[in-house]
């Protein structure tokens, strides 16, 4: 007699993240987990807060230099305050570090994460530093909005249309033109991105938006889980989505330009949903940022999400974004 | 010809914060690196949040079990809020897991999380999972607290006493009966510690406080700590040192006892200097929450940090405090 014990590696990380959740007796003040970052309501305003982990083996290339990578763990946090219309009030940074780790390398990391604070008028004001037989960081961000201007990724209507900023496959691009061997210039969106702090600010003053997330998993992956959250469905239009001009160049094939646009994550755009007659006064406020926000699509009531393609024809969307641990 | 490369192993943990420190851009709103935690004004309150970082190599002994993986992260954690007056709102708590760990081991990490956080009637309200070589976990709690009575690491005054809440080498008792075999009730001081959050609230409210940290590196650590920051020197009468009873049990001599007190880390107790005209007030008020508070030193205008031992000889007292990375 035998029995099989799961693993992570056969659950994944979003089962993981589910078993956790089930346990968790959630706060009285916090809107919980689920969202871009957990909320607490402080005199009037959400206390807002947010962490991500990456470790060398999964998330760190080895092209990637320490500067780059201090400033990845940064923006990655920025992006989860900005998808919700917070300002930024500080990170803290802890670093698991491998003993052999030289001061140098150390000082870089330290250098592109304030670098990236500083970007964005903010800093990081503390952090841990331990030894860890991985490069392992851990970034806590905390950001305030007042309530009326928080955006939940909960609050879709049937009709409302799904737009997203800037263009997406910036960082496929990088990922393409890293593994073909290209120049530097290639991967600087991929190792550098760019979290829309200042646009989430501003959509959030404007009060119109129904729901928002950053894109950190992928369009598709994105999509899904605002699916789930909102019990609604969506239809995307592929003709509509922006694309990015390097991941054009870097592509051999419309195929290769489609599924990055629509399953590779890492461009940390805001994906948002609001009422189609908003629609141009929101671009023009985001136009004053000197950022494109585009329509690629509805909201349904029935639950699928659907690929309106080049043709016309609609298929259902599959869910490929990238998922840790599941055996790969 | 030939150059050396400084590796954390050559430079300590220690130093490897003070080169962060010295590039790190401090925010305007911010305290800053270096007390227990960063503190942000948010009308009249302070916004307080730490982060503390353990990997399995160096923290984590085969004995410890998952559930009080869990409470331990938890709980170091708290410990820093407490240890400024603080009341938790919540904390976040990020894992790197390996691949192969089982669904049952993470089920109770974050069982013993949440039991701490509903202990101090809060909860854990988001976090992250990702793949490690190495168990990893990262939290970061976060309180808040009226800036009046905020305790911070500076503020020491010549004469003041150094007070110390509880018993100390709890924690290296429980260490020292896991290398010897005893039972598990011994480590339990060890693997799941009590972090004087009440006590921490009702010292801010007070407002009697000179300065305040926790002990988490040991007593010795802790005293230079707060020496450097305050530029003061202390005198610690080791025949006042109130002595955990079981460290008593497991030590078979007199230097094991007093090297644990001085030196041993994990006790999370409160280390405070108080106007000694105000000591009878704050042990009334601690003695309503049934915690002990004792007299254990006084403040020095010149630099050294003096052990008066049992014969009433006094001589510099050792920084001995755990280091990581450092060559053991």
């Amino acid at each position: 007699m035998f029995y099989s014990v799961k693993t992570l590696n056969d659950i994944g990380e979003r089962e993981a993240i589910r078993i956790i959740k089930s346990i968790l007796s959630k706060g009285l003040e916090s809107i919980g987990i689920g969202d871009d970052c957990a909320a607490f309501d402080i005199d009037g305003r959400y206390l807002l807060v947010s962490t991500d982990m990456i470790t060398a083996s999964t998330h760190i290339p080895n092209s990637m230099n320490p500067w780059e990578i201090g400033w990845f763990i940064t923006a990655i946090n920025f992006s989860d305050i900005a998808a919700k219309g917070g300002r930024i009030l500080g990170m803290v940074l802890s670093l698991g570090l491998p003993v052999d780790t030289s001061e140098d390398f150390l000082v870089s990391i330290i250098k592109g994460a304030d670098s990236c604070a500083r970007r964005y008028k903010t800093s990081i004001v503390g952090g841990d530093t331990k030894e860890n037989k991985e490069l392992t960081l851990s970034g806590t961000v905390f950001g305030l909005v007042p309530k009326e201007q928080f955006m939940s990724r909960k609050g879709a209507k049937v009709g409302d249309i799904i737009a997203v900023t800037g263009s997406l496959g910036k960082a496929a691009a990088g990922f393409l033109a890293m593994q073909k061997g290209c120049s530097r210039d290639f991967t600087r969106d991929l190792f550098q991105p760019t979290p829309r702090v200042s646009e989430g600010i501003r959509l959030g003053e404007l009060k119109v938006i129904h729901a928002s997330m950053d894109i950190s998993d992928g369009l598709s992956s994105s999509l899904y889980q605002l699916g789930e959250v909102n019990n609604v469905g969506f239809e995307i239009w592929l003709d509509s989505i922006p694309i990015s001009n390097r991941l054009i160049e870097v592509c051999d094939s419309q195929e290769c330009i489609d599924n990055s646009v629509l399953h590779f994550g890492g461009d940390y755009e805001l994906l948002l949903i609001l009422p189609e007659d908003k629609f141009l006064e929101v671009k023009h406020e985001l136009d004053l940022l000197g950022t494109n926000i585009t329509k690629i699509g509805r909201v349904r009531r029935d639950l699928e999400i659907l690929l309106k393609d080049r043709n016309g024809v609609y298929t259902v969307l599959p869910d490929l974004g990238y998922e840790h641990f599941k055996h790969r």
